[in-house]
């Protein structure tokens, strides 16, 4: 059966997916000629960005994840559908969704990546990722949950299986991640849990290449490292893991590390739907697309964001799969979605790089910028003014702030509370 | 084997339950000549007059909920212990919980009370209880993704199956969640769900007695009822609830009425343990105790807030069963411990009535105080201030704040998100 959307005479484009590039491109045609259903399995726009900011109990998930009804209260153009997209008829162009399928006139596709464990199933079953805010707040909940349960442990290495954290990746998120636990157990632990001793904890953070923030400039990576280094996180270079049982993590080199929490940030994986044609997936389980984003080989498709592969003379391997890039192809491909309206010419996309940033603790942050690289106090107060502003919604903006300068003045993040989900024995069924 | 807490020389006072009662004794008793050791299954205090706001999306459980060990980092004779306690042994004075057992030289049980199913085990499974952030989080959840699946269904009745909602349950907190649904029907429905007609929704309250807020006076029976018959709820009086299959609720009178949403707040009974002798329980699962909060028949234990019946003139059915009993409780059982201490004498415990209120809606409360009774506006700040200094934290008051500010400002609670739990395989092991 069809889900129920009424028919309003105009062209329907179907955006599966509401991050930042399928976001983007709703908010921008909200107004168009066109109708837009967005059908995501969240009824929230996430913030990837501040993922690790959840984790690390600094911020809720609330404040930066918007509902998609209220950014399109005023928009009768917008049609939301929360669902699961099982499938794609490309030949009948439909859309299958867990509540029935939808018609397209224009599919985009911007389901984004997902993590990808390189088809490791122990690392898949055992290690916790960091992809959703759900994610992030079940890495918060192991965390805090292990600091109680080592309190009652009185066996030395078996408290470490508790206590110690391994991040693997050295991307922003793994360097996020790693910076934020070392000042948790600078600054929280001693007070929260006297009776622990903190010195005890390890932070590890493996990266398999020879340096961090490997997007980034080489003085980006030194610095990130001398400042990870300086709190205390045991920064491994030049290591791969092979796999994890759940308490030991074993290396390439034949070495292991014993810990019940493997954080894996090493890299992703894009979303893929059955129906779309296999030679049309590249490296990464991207779709290959042209300057203009239409999937190669489909009629009407589109795909944009991270799950895009645009080949490109200045990116070998694709354009990276940041926010900015998701960014800019929402923007261009609601200007082609107009042109294409008004009969007018399409523009080829052009990526605009404005520059990377990282944030590795307090009054520590590195950025690469055009015009040169800085870091240290400037670069994260840089670092926190682009992220606050980037973040959706006036209320979300003041709360957000009002963590972080609590936070920093307290040297604090005070959301530390383990919420277990309530279950219904309905829900077992 | 014991669980891992240093001896100090101390008399040592175990508190099972940091709610109002037993937060309010470990607090007062921090710096008192005993050690401290408060165990409670979460690793938070929980404000439950504002669960309800949690669940229709207006606060995050993080401004209502505060960590044990942030409110006792600067207090190292208080030592927490996140645990369920399974069992107690009073001829051996300990307590077994998940962890290990415990020796107590004193016990204080304040484990609250839960919900009260009454024996109907259909109604335990599928109705949605009120008594914990996870059990009003699980609400929102279950209103968001049920005014969701309405958009997919074309059948009338099949709909109002997800879109009826109904409260069992006349007290504070049906109240409270009637009149927060109504609102957000009125307020919220039109922009969010435009393609949902509002008027199809029902919210019943339903309630077995004669009158709504049966523990406040006549005036405040009368002005809640008026009021949320304004807003739209169906009140519906004089009725008993007799069964639930999950679909349809069952009225003694042989009426029924179709939702997939039962709110039960209908009563509450005690969180017994096992080891505590069953002529010790009375009329609701509560445990008697003496004018000094004694249990009745047994040495060294006492039982404070909502799980205590004392014996008084005043109250034949025991205290009711409120944060102001349970708070004061555990301030006169702290004065007598002191007391105890420096061998002077014990003081009975005399409840002070401050008086009672619950809130409706949007200027609308209604208060009874000894003096006497108000209503509206002035009632529903009042109201508002109460709540908000009873919060524990400045930074959660604020937030508190800016919520409530920016709700009434705006006519929306905008914490719409439906946050699934993840689940790592590993958990399902």
């Amino acid at each position: 059966m069809p889900v129920n959307i009424p028919e309003t005479g105009k062209k329907r484009i179907v955006i599966i997916g509401g991050g930042f590039a399928g976001l983007t491109l709703a908010r921008k045609l909200a107004r168009s000629n066109y109708q837009i259903v967005l059908v995501d399995k969240n009824n929230f726009h996430q913030f990837q960005p501040l993922f690790y900011q959840v984790a690390m109990a600094g911020l809720e998930p609330s404040s930066i994840a918007f509902p998609f009804r209220k950014i399109f209260q005023r928009h009768k153009n917008v049609f939301i559908r929360v669902s699961e997209v099982t499938e794609v008829d490309t030949a009948q162009k439909r859309v299958i969704t867990a509540h029935g399928y939808l018609n397209y006139d224009y599919l985009v596709v911007a389901m984004g990546a997902d993590t990808n464990f390189f088809g490791n199933e122990n690392i898949a079953k055992h290690a916790i990722p960091m992809k959703s805010v759900s994610e992030a707040l079940f890495l918060r909940n192991e965390v805090l949950e292990d600091y109680e349960t080592s309190l009652t442990i009185r066996d030395y290495d078996e408290r470490q299986l508790y206590i110690d954290i391994v991040i693997v990746g050295g991307g922003a998120t793994g360097v996020e991640v790693a910076g934020a636990l070392a000042e948790m157990k600078k600054y929280v632990i001693p007070h929260d849990y006297p009776e622990l001793d903190e010195e005890e904890i390890d932070i590890y953070l493996i990266q398999s290449g020879d340096r961090l923030l490997k997007g980034m400039s080489q003085k980006a990576s030194d610095a990130a490292l001398s400042c990870l280094q300086n709190l205390g996180v045991k920064v491994v270079l030049n290591k791969r893991v092979t796999d994890y049982d759940g308490e030991y993590i074993y290396m390439k080199d034949g070495s292991k590390i014993l810990t019940k929490k493997l954080i894996w940030a090493a890299g992703i994986t894009g979303n893929t739907i059955k129906g779309l044609p296999e030679d049309s997936l590249v490296r990464g389980n991207r779709l290959k697309v042209n300057k203009y984003n239409e999937v190669e080989g489909l009629e009407d498709v589109y795909a944009i964001g991270d799950i895009a592969f645009m080949p490109d003379e200045k990116y070998e391997y694709g354009h990276p799969q940041v926010a900015q890039v998701a960014i800019q192809q929402g923007q261009n491909l609601s200007k082609n979605f107009k042109a294409l309206d008004k009969g007018k010419e399409r523009k080829a996309f052009s990526y605009n790089d404005k520059g990377s940033m990282a944030t590795i603790g307090r009054n520590q942050a590195v950025v690469d910028l055009p015009k040169g690289f800085f870091k240290g106090s400037i670069a994260w107060v840089l670092w926190l003014i682009v992220h606050l502003f980037s973040i959706i919604g006036v209320k979300n903006k003041i709360i957000v702030f009002i963590n972080w300068i609590w936070n920093y003045v307290t040297y604090d993040q005070s959301l530390r509370l383990i919420i277990r989900p309530f279950k219904r024995d309905k829900k077992e069924d």
